[in-house]
């Protein structure tokens, strides 16, 4: 039987230690081609290119492994990958990560390795995107090795049903105290944000986003209460954005509100 | 009583006729705020400037309404205008837009201008992004002026229930043959998408997104049916990815898969 073909992207970029840890486990599993974007693409959210050409560079990186780097974002690496490297073979996967710090709750919509992810499952792939609970350069990827290269071992062999896209998120924790996955719904929180705002050399104001980000403390089913507890969370998405409870109580506005 | 507050924005640029259009509306209702992208920004999804500074500066461009060009993305623009400009104000409304073509389907998902709504809805402010199914700069955006601000009097007037979010697209018909509202869920499609590629000046290769889109045709409750019947759609929507009916099939991934 012929190996799975592994599709690795990323949004921290072709030389983000993640993505390394990530290539590392999936190299074992199957048949691996890179895509990754050639600068950071944090917070690129679903972004794609359309002003401007892109680029793609076959780069010598992971010892061996098939890949290239992009000049585009985390949504363009899928998109070229699928459409011209890739486009008359089966990808029997796509996995996006590991970045660099959280996805859970609302910072899915914000980020460019789950953007990846979701546009290979627009594609037709199952896709899983990866985020470790730690921004250092210095992370330690390997309980997150371990239990990746679990999961994407199981999605190749049972395939994803009702779903093409796992958003999962894994506590900053030695590998004996994580508890193991936790398949839940993505939590509620939000972002309290402050621009650090400056004056540049010649004297003009420049505004940096900074922020807090604030879970709900309250609910118990969700990714940021799994993580609390030591689990990896798992959060079955997909690019459905209807609030499908709102649909009837907004009616009236068909009858010129 | 005093005015409503109501903060513009797009992902077309300060200079596209759909903002022009969206402020002409807006100023007969409300106070309004500008703050838009100083460049063209479609397919920016919800992505936000993290790597650089952004700056923001004040232009008098809407014939004395209060309007400010920003570097960054639509998403950035709602960030500083909320948590800089408008920070100790309330701000009643933000409606993005009119965007030059659909965001009907999955094609809200890679929106500037309905991530930038989006982005309003969480911060607490309800919003509405509007798109008209014309990318021709000479679109008339009459009819849209027309139901634009019918539809923002009422969302002023009764809030929105239940959603902090409308998703709106307009079909290109002339007034009396567009047939009203319709509330409707988020409908399925995807892009067939190709890439052109070819040299540059360099003889280096480069690609290009290009792509059709493929409604299904078989979904009657949807942004794309009603629109194919000649009315508006408005989709209720939000920033949950969570695919819901999958949590219980995905439990088994607990037990070690």
């Amino acid at each position: 039987m012929s190996k799975p073909l592994i599709l690795v992207t990323n949004d921290d970029g072709m030389f983000a230690p993640g993505i390394k840890a990530l290539v590392e486990v999936c190299k074992e599993i199957g048949e691996v081609v890179v895509v990754a974007p050639n600068s950071p693409q944090s917070g690129q959210g679903h972004a794609i290119t359309l002003e401007h050409p892109l680029r793609l560079n076959k780069v010598e990186v992971f010892g061996g492994v098939e890949a290239y780097e992009c000049s585009g974002t985390p949504v363009d690496c899928v998109k070229l990958a699928k459409n011209v490297l890739l486009r008359d073979r089966k990808v029997d996967l796509c996995v996006s990560g590991i970045n660099h710090g959280s996805n859970a709750s609302i910072n899915i919509i914000y980020s460019g390795t789950m953007s990846a992810a979701m546009e290979a499952s627009l594609e037709g792939i199952d896709s899983i995107g990866f985020s470790l609970l730690d921004y250092s350069f210095e992370a330690d990827f390997r309980p997150a090795q371990h239990y990746a290269g679990q999961l994407i071992r199981s999605v190749l062999k049972n395939k994803l049903k009702n779903c093409k896209l796992l958003s999962v998120n894994i506590p900053k924790l030695p590998l004996e105290e994580i508890k193991g996955f936790k398949i839940c719904k993505q939590g509620t929180g939000e972002w309290i944000e402050d621009f650090q705002s400056a004056q540049d050399p010649r004297g003009q104001t420049y505004y940096w986003l900074t922020g807090k980000f604030i879970p709900d403390a309250k609910e118990t089913d969700t990714d940021l209460a799994a993580l609390k507890e030591g689990y990896i969370s798992i959060v079955p998405s997909w690019h459905d954005l209807t609030k499908h409870d709102a649909i009837e109580p907004l009616k009236y506005l068909e009858h010129g509100g």
